[in-house]
């Protein structure tokens, strides 16, 4: 099963945005057993949307595309689509309901202009978007399957996941490909690869299939088993599962989708602990990573942003003389830091960072990404350090999950329960 | 002049990487006059690099092909395109010379898989790759130049700039595109149409395009022109964005690639003002922002994200009798954070958010997107009221958005200059 992307939008073509619904769409194909045949990224134009509809692979039989359906002038794709399948035009009812709704909740006057996104080509079946006025459009042609999306990111993937993968999966017969995805942080890609290597050799028996996905401080594992014969399939993916974490334990920290702030999250309020922050070059991160996850104020009573001398001293109570003799970026100060904001907000934990991270500000001593992480527990408090590399955006992204992780570990030490099990609580 | 991106490889068809190597390309293309008529991303096959060539629009007078150089087994772009313009094959002394260099410099014997790349089909011109073993190729057809580069960023700017610009420049005749964007914050799409409507309607006469480039909480309003008759363009364009900011002065906040959180750390270090933050709803997002800015360590004091009623008693000294009374989204509140963290850091000026970010917590009262958002600056303290809709992530992204731009006007105020004056500071 084949599928086409098609991206509609100049924003694209001139380089002012990269195209991240691609990525994001490709992994969920990939997930539901689709291959893509290639990703088409074209103008706002009728003529570029003609010209791509009419070049569509033979082989495809599922194609999406995202953008041009705003309300605005520069957004033609409907009208492109209308007539590319020859179709009249309709009012859909619910969605001239929902457009309304939109304003109403917001207090606004509709715009007349918004009137539009309720009209469709009398062909498509509409896919709802809860989320925004413009809709999802279904088309079928010649055996093939057209879906039309904005271009929202968030949008866009409310629309694919709860309203076109349902009908795709009735629609199409897909293969049922298992995927089981683990979770790692603190390890890159290759030494990830050397410790597990072995493990991995044995895959090919039973035809699992491996994809390292790294970003930025973590590297996700996804293991992959066609399960077209039924019924061995999950049981297959268990037990490499279960032969894999051992191995990776000190690394590995969820599954799926989770995250270091929603496992950090589920460990903070299963056992009732709360949490304080203490940030210098982070600068607020780690708190909005924390604070992300909705229902956090049950556990998180909040941060101090400290990024200068003196902000340390008077929120924190970091020692002045400390701060003159070893400077900002140092155990003393870490530790200090972490202390002083469990103090300040009376939590169970505290995690501090201090940094530099970067372009400029570092010295042979501590070269730009050197980092302290502070972790107060109820027992103890310390400081450990790391290079983060060279690159700002990345120190700050890697510094963070580094601090979760090191909190998380902690969590599951005061709470005595091992990595392995760490993993499997719900 | 029209070009065509080609990239090739699995890695973006399966999502494991997000296709930066593009945005990059077009942005370069732009700024050369040159506009893009299509992004497209294939597979590592011969049929599928042979089909996309077969189908590049007639129009088009320069493929740029990203990916498939490399020595390894997957990488056959270079026998596809030999193959496809039907060549022979040379060894280039150059190439081999720097691929033998490459390894001696590294003081690794050279693998007999590495003298391949220097074979390159007869009919293509190399393109010099200084910081790589694969090299660029140039190939004619039809009166259409096409480039073949490594997938490695670094590589593939570095031919791109330096090896191919210059030849693309004498080759082909080039229009000269003039874009300007301006960026606004505060209004959606739909009003903002509405508001510049007239202004939008006129800007045909002139052949000057328009497009709306919205995001979560800003959107950005860009203008481009083709300026092949020479010297005109900049003009047109300088006269049609000072007749429309007038229009949009209450949200406009900068042009091209600036941000808010850019463009106030610009001004309070204009100004030498200081800056500090207190955060409930938006947990840290604002002073990530921010830190976000090297450099931000110069007016960023700091920030107390007091995210319980106690953490803000205690961080900012809000009255408890007022939190009682009437709850912490409140304006009583709003300008206490504000008020407090000002004091307690010391600073010039500080803003300060409460409200319900979602999904739980909402009451009939205050739903769930009420937002406050306070300011203190040297002279008062103030507080406004906000309705940011039902999304979590939005909200948070929206509201930091919206203290940011009261933060800028209270600055601009306090410096007296206009809003239209404060766009053009450097």
């Amino acid at each position: 099963m084949k599928a086409q992307i098609i991206t509609i939008g100049d924003e694209i073509l001139i380089g002012q945005i990269v195209d991240t619904n691609s990525a994001w769409l490709a992994t969920e194909l990939n997930s539901l057993g689709i291959s893509i045949d290639s990703i088409f990224s074209i103008a706002d134009t009728r003529s570029a949307i003609h010209g791509a509809l009419d070049i569509v692979p033979k082989d495809v039989r599922l194609v999406l595309m995202t953008g041009g359906l705003g309300p605005t002038k520069d957004d033609i794709t409907k009208d492109a689509l209308a007539r590319w399948f020859d179709s009249g035009w309709k009012v859909d009812p619910k969605v001239l309901e929902r457009v309304k709704e939109h304003f109403r909740l917001r207090g606004i006057p509709m715009p007349e202009v918004n009137v539009n996104q309720a009209r469709v080509p009398e062909k498509c079946e509409v896919l709802t978007n809860s989320l925004g006025s413009a809709p999802g459009m279904w088309f079928e042609k010649n055996g093939c399957v057209f879906i039309s999306m904005p271009g929202v990111p968030f949008e866009m993937k409310h629309i694919f996941s709860d309203a076109a993968v349902p009908e795709i999966k009735k629609k199409l017969k897909l293969q049922n490909i298992i995927h089981r995805t683990i979770l790692t942080q603190g390890i890159g890609e290759s030494s990830l690869m050397e410790i597990i290597n072995e493990w991995e050799d044995g895959l090919a028996i039973d035809n699992v299939k491996l994809a390292y996905l790294p970003s930025p401080g973590a590297v996700r594992l996804r293991l992959s088993i066609n399960d077209e014969s039924g019924g061995k399939g999950q049981e297959i993916i268990h037990d490499r599962v279960e032969a894999l974490l051992p191995l990776i334990k000190d690394y590995a920290f969820g599954f799926q989708r989770e995250t270091l702030e929603s496992v950090v999250g589920k460990l903070l309020t299963r056992y009732g602990y709360t949490l304080a922050i203490a940030e210098s070059c982070t600068g607020g991160y780690i708190s909005h990573l924390i604070t992300s996850i909705s229902g956090s104020s049950s556990y998180f009573m909040g941060s101090a942003v400290t990024y200068s001398y003196e902000a340390k001293t008077r929120a924190l109570d970091v020692s002045q003389a400390d701060l003159n003799d070893v400077g900002a970026v140092s155990e003393e100060v870490a530790k200090q830091m972490a202390a002083g904001v469990r103090d300040l907000y009376k939590t169970d934990f505290a995690i501090s960072s201090t940094g530099i991270a970067g372009p400029g500000g570092g010295t042979p001593d501590k070269p730009v990404g050197t980092v302290w992480i502070g972790v107060a527990t109820p027992t103890e408090t310390f400081a450990l350090k790391f290079s983060m590399g060279d690159k700002r955006e990345r120190n700050i992204r890697k510094t963070a999950l580094q601090a979760l992780q090191l909190l998380r570990k902690e969590i599951i030490k005061s709470v005595k329960i091992s990595e392995l099990e760490s993993l499997y609580l719900k």
